[in-house]
């Protein structure tokens, strides 16, 4: 399931995927994204219930890498940034608890991989940036992401002064859920996923995936939406089992 | 005006509803919504400028029954999530200011209500959870209003985990208005809704529901809209005197 | 350029436009809001990167002018409301990046000029406020713009109090980048300006634009659009110039 570049090692119901090009930054070539989307598609199929999504080397990740976009034309330009959209969509469709464990600088399309991530803790020394705004090409599609978990002021701020953004205020703007020692990053992240992981599994890959589907709708199309699909799961195994169990003040059992 | 279930006490300008199934943590059952459903139209059609929500007994609200859901099947699933989401839709669309005062824990469809009030005011001891998400049954549509409340990042965490967020914290992502010492909780509450009661009623009774109505149109629709109201409410009474009061330097008289 | 009114005053890439009628504490009547659309629209013509909007006398802007609407039937306030709705796309619309230099009072449609810029940094002494609805006109276009900028409970706390939200609140919500001690306004005000307009102007200027072209849409749609937008401007000699000097590992010399 791994290769040299993308690891991918499984540790109880938790799966840990590695970026592992340090020498590139951890840059998204495409050959890197494909790699990336694979390795989320094949977790999507097994029972883990959660992904850490972390990288190897002094960076997170760079974002996309400049030497793949040097020669691009029009064409191979757009085909890159629909794999890197592909592999956002990816993140976020995955039935697991997807958690980005940030460390180093994660910047660009890197910092689009956090904002992504259904969760994110960071260390102390993470920082965030958008720096294509200081640059020749504005980071259009990773503010997609950044500007939907920020107010709009900060994301002006990043996407116009390409400024890194240390991990403290990320935490405080809400682009991650928490930033804490680096000598505790790893720990932090395996208990926010722990705590993230709990419930019946079906229940939550179907709560993660509509959640997303009702953010952008207005409120009224958002509660016709979410009433169908919580209506519906009232009759699943989960939901019974987990009323019955609360009624008879047991631990519930969930359906494999 | 009020039963067992649901007081209904005016104090001047100030209504004040309040759940009162302490034995039940307030909970959501058929009957208790349509029973607040009913005395919020009740208070609709008064006089009174301000509604205080609150709870009787150590619990705000700990959302539906579960009693009710063990043998829902479909259709009662649905018309009981129906039913929330009309008494959601209530609050939002009465004239008069709806401030939630928050004690004890806002769980599920309670924490839904808190979203979804105009205002809210919590007490330090004051806990908020959507804890579907480490049980069976996803919170779905108790998420509708809190994502739209906080950030993404945070939304997802409490989703996903279910954790009780403590009052501080909620203040902080937006989800209350202000955390205060238990003490001071009515008091506080009176105060920001008395506040939030000044000026011409009609006036602020459009205001509020015209806000709701714009928040989730794209920004170039929502003042096409915006516009027209605003144009449209130069021409009242309540406007007109406004500004005469403003440019006389006197107090408003606002018609009745 | 400039007239008595509205000031305008290039300094190297930075252009100042002030707001020149202290004694109308800034008000916003139709002639001064023509006057600030003509400012910004030539501005705009020019090669300046940046444009700081700031307020003369004590107050930075205090919103509509009342002797304007106090005899104004609904079409004069329609036009009235669309020119201000002009205003605001226009400084949105500009190339240049558009900063609000805040002190004193920002009230009504003084505090949507904030929200509205593209980026804000207020003195300690300012002060934020949506004052209509402790009054009998509520602040409906306003709101459009402030609660685009910060939490939906805080939007609702600012439309219905009206009370004034000081500089170190308003940067907790996001309604401006930063707070500053007054003797530093302008200093932070050009800093902040200063690393808002480095990079290829042509660049930022499409970047931002296409922000908040996309800030309202739903995730996928904003991809399609932004996807497009990044892949065409990866052909750009600006995308070229800088991808160029960064793997050569050189200053970037961006084409005029």
């Amino acid at each position: 399931m791994s290769n040299d570049r993308v690891l991918v090692e499984r540790s109880g119901p938790r799966t840990t995927i590695t970026m592992n090009l340090p020498h590139r930054r951890n840059a998204l070539s495409k050959a890197h994204m494909l790699d990336l989307i694979s390795a989320f598609e094949e977790v999507a199929a097994t029972d883990a219930t959660g992904i850490v999504l972390t990288g190897a080397g002094p960076v997170f990740c760079a974002g996309h890498d400049f030497a793949d976009l040097a020669e691009a034309d029009l064409d191979s330009a757009r085909d890159l940034l629909l794999t890197c959209t592909r592999l956002m969509r990816t993140v976020q469709s995955v039935p697991q608890v997807v958690i980005a464990q940030v460390h180093g600088l994660a910047t660009a399309a890197g910092c689009q991989l956090v904002a992504t991530c259904d969760l994110a803790v960071a260390g102390y020394n993470a920082g965030f940036a958008a720096p294509g705004g200081k640059g020749g090409w504005f980071c259009h599609t990773p503010m997609v992401a950044i500007s939907r978990a920020i107010g709009r002021k900060r994301a002006m701020e990043m996407a116009l002064t390409g400024d890194v953004v240390d991990a403290g205020t990320a935490a405080e703007w809400g682009l991650v859920n928490r930033a804490v020692p680096e000598a505790d990053l790893t720990a932090a992240t395996h208990d926010l996923l722990d705590r993230a992981t709990r419930g019946a599994p079906r229940s939550k890959a179907l709560g993660k995936q509509a959640l997303y589907a009702q953010f952008d709708r207005p409120e009224a199309d958002a509660y016709t939406y979410a009433v169908e699909v919580m209506a519906a799961t009232s009759q699943t195994p989960e939901a019974r089992e987990g009323i019955a169990a609360f009624l008879e003040k047991r631990p519930p059992k969930w359906p494999t």
